[in-house]
């Protein structure tokens, strides 16, 4: 049942409330209440993870995994934002010597946004869906969310949602901080509204761009954090393919094949050195062997995955190396392309076929393979297969220039959540190619600075006050962003 | 005469090859380019300024002072970028008992845009114009600038410009790595080339709006940082005003004054208890008295204040308080309207008026004070006059909410370039309520982050190398920012 308008306004507004409510509150508890969620996501699993299979098909070991990554994730934003480096807290002290003129105290610490408004992906129903990374750094950085069920798993959206609202509650946070809205309307009302101060959307490219455009035309503009569609080209040097052409192969259908080709980092092409097509061919049939299949995740994106497939299909010189039966669960598509043939085509590299396809390109020596290199998009992965003596810089120079994350020797699909991770990227693959929405890096999406000028410390938020009562990783006239008795060990 | 097309465009390319070419030059090189630059200016003071005064009718000294802070501004950032806290450096070593699964090595590191488009501002021709603080920050994030000169100082633009590419020229930096452009063509040329990566702009709402919506409407989409326009209200508690009206009213005319109010942080709004208008009238004519006034930047600032001045004047229950006398050099207006008035009418406080005029609002109690402050829209500052222990935590909430900085007990003009400084704000103050357009912290804009995943050391950039080459600044598995020998002293 869709949202009313009436029920999204109200869960807006009570968001809104909320944020104001906890606004003072301590990182410490605010990381409380994040654990209470990932507790009461473990507490709850078997069920949760039973009902997820069944409305996205995919296997349950897999989902026990993603519900596991997910609880991970929410403890490690708590864990960060009790470090505090997301506030980014820093202290200039009044110096009358300072080069430009005297300069007065000056304290700078990050705020929370306000009003967040999230769409879940289908393809993660939990780690980028209810509270997904979206959700949980928007949480973490003090945001109250509105969250977007996706239409693919409307019941396991509904349960999390109240399994979420509930820890929350149980945990002592104010009311309304976190609730869920079903339906495109109430999507629509959602990117307009004017308390919601950012979006954070995973989906298609084409709805992604609708929706920026949507927030980037309100009176006011905001945020809009959108990871869209992305190829994340595999580029294999000859060494590697003449070396370890077996396990490269294994590796990519493993990748490909993944989730049903349903993952945004999938590898949509590999890139190898030209050579005999019907070796190529046997060798990945036997890979694929012995796999089981499974319906795709929602009728819409089994329509769009054989829309893409036949446009890239029918594009001239591509043709088909391994050929899938299009049952309800379809057996992958692999097509085939020489470098010449995409070098005349270069949209050819820009079709996502999301689902269990991809496209093998031949290459013809090192110049082709930087000319193919060259005319990729902006994506959220490239990878590399070579060996470290390579001459490869070139290589390396043309896919960070188009990409947020390169791998090295690995595949793309896997994207741990971590300090360093950065899950982003140009356009198209995202809308803001400065953030990422996986790791401890996607809290700052949700915060903006504020500057304290000559404020007496009692007056100050406790992040920048002279004593320092929450304990955080400060920067103080300029040096490094530590505290003097940090501790890794006590953490 | 404005830039051709064909120019605009052979620039635009130039400094991408430029960008391209300095991609691996290390922080010291660039901060000696900054450096140089910086050199260059102090070395051409003399001519600058008396240009700058006789296109601008800014005073030699105030403008002497802009250009010392514009080069101290210049090293501050090569010191920043040399300690590397821009590049946000994050290395997370591989973990097999990582929670969520093991953990390959991740590094980070932020990278630079590309080319940025820079659209200087009239009313700082050297601090926020050709060399100010967004082609000082994009330089030194590592991005080639195309810069397009403000119309209010052709000659001056033009010179700061050769001065600029000279001094880099003859310092090794790449031809082409910082150029300018005139005529609102080559700007609109500029915002929608594929090779411009970001752009950075000071100056009207209207203006600034619209180049934001033809940035967001570009088939891939750039980051647009605004500084658009700003009311920066002063709110006055009954015991300041009691015990120091006198300093504060000349405070208060001094700040709206300076630069005739062609200040982003002019203080236009006055928020003080009601009381006797005759003794205010008497108070501030007096804290005028024996000023000199000068012609405003360019005859569309004269055109656009005096259409907002009256627009104000008109509105039902504004009267004036000091009545400007409409010269050449024309002498300060203030209004005058009490709490009631502006809030039947909000858009009072709505509407900027660019130029020596303000608005005094005088109040009844203090609820209606927090009324008042709840009316206004994104600020770049917020002020209060109060004693630490008045009672302003709801005062101080809903001015952070709705500002960038806030300025406790002095004036909002004068922004320190520092580590801690925020210049920046939620719409229509700034399109990225997120980034700051001075201190450190603005370097940021013009980067986005990479992660490399599984790399060898060799093949990384230096920042995330293990041997830390650049002797940067870096986190390291999950610690504080910092490095082992940092030592404040040496820098």
């Amino acid at each position: 049942v869709p949202t009313t308008e009436a029920e999204t306004e109200e869960r807006i507004t009570r968001a809104d409330a909320a944020y104001h409510a906890a606004l003072d509150v301590a990182p410490s508890v605010r990381a409380a209440w994040l654990d209470a969620v990932a507790r009461s996501l473990e507490h709850h699993s078997p069920g949760l993870v039973a009902l997820a299979a069944r409305e996205t098909s995919l296997g349950e070991d897999r989902l026990r995994g993603e519900l596991r990554r997910t609880a991970f994730q929410l403890r490690l934003l708590g864990e960060e934002i009790e470090a505090g480096l997301n506030l980014q807290a820093t202290i200039d002290h009044a110096d009358p010597e300072w080069g430009m003129g005297p300069r007065p105290d000056i304290r700078r610490a990050n705020v929370p946004l306000g009003v967040v408004g999230v769409f879940g992906a289908s393809n993660f129903p939990f780690a980028f869906s209810v509270i997904g990374g979206d959700s949980a750094s928007a949480l973490a950085a003090g945001c109250a969310v509105v969250h977007k069920i996706h239409e693919g798993h409307p019941e396991l959206g509904a349960r999390v949602g109240e399994i979420v609202t509930s820890a929350l509650e149980a945990a002592g946070a104010p009311a309304g901080i976190f609730s869920t809205i079903t339906g495109q309307g109430a999507g629509g009302t959602l990117v307009d509204h004017p308390f919601v101060q950012a979006i954070g959307f995973t989906g298609s490219t084409r709805a992604g761009r609708m929706l920026f455009d949507r927030a980037s035309r309100r009176p006011t503009p905001i945020p809009f954090y959108g990871e869209l569609g992305s190829i994340n080209p595999v580029f294999v040097a000859p060494s590697a393919w003449n070396s370890r052409r077996s396990p490269l192969i294994a590796g990519y259908v493993s990748s490909f094949t993944l989730g049903m080709g349903q993952f945004c980092t999938k590898p949509g092409v590999l890139i190898i050195p030209s050579g005999p097509v019907d070796d190529l061919r046997e060798a990945i049939a036997e890979a694929l062997g012995g796999r089981r299949w499974t319906p795709m995740l929602t009728p819409a994106i089994r329509r769009g995955y054989e829309e893409n497939l036949s446009l890239v299909r029918g594009m001239a010189g591509v043709s088909v190396l391994i050929d899938g039966d299009g049952a309800e669960s379809p057996s992958p598509t692999v097509l085939l392309a020489s470098g010449a043939v995409v070098l005349d085509q270069p949209e050819i590299l820009r079709t996502e076929m999301f689902g269990p396809a991809t496209l093998v390109v031949q290459y013809e020596g090192p110049e082709q393979l930087l000319e193919l290199a060259s005319l990729f998009d902006g994506q959220l992965t490239a990878t590399v297969h070579a060996e470290a003596d390579d001459e490869v810089s070139e290589l390396l120079r043309l896919i960070r220039e188009r990409s947020g994350r390169l791998v090295w020797n690995g595949w793309p699909t896997g994207v741990s959540v971590t300090y360093a991770q950065q899950h982003g990227g140009p356009y198209p693959a995202t809308t803001q190619p400065g953030s990422t929405s996986v790791g401890t890096a996607a809290i700052g999406r949700f915060m903006r600075p504020v500057a304290y000028e000559s404020f007496p410390s009692s007056l100050l938020p406790p992040s920048i006050q002279d004593a320092n009562p929450w304990g955080i990783v400060r920067r103080i006239d300029g040096g490094p962003l530590t505290i003097d008795d940090w501790k890794r060990d006590s953490r």
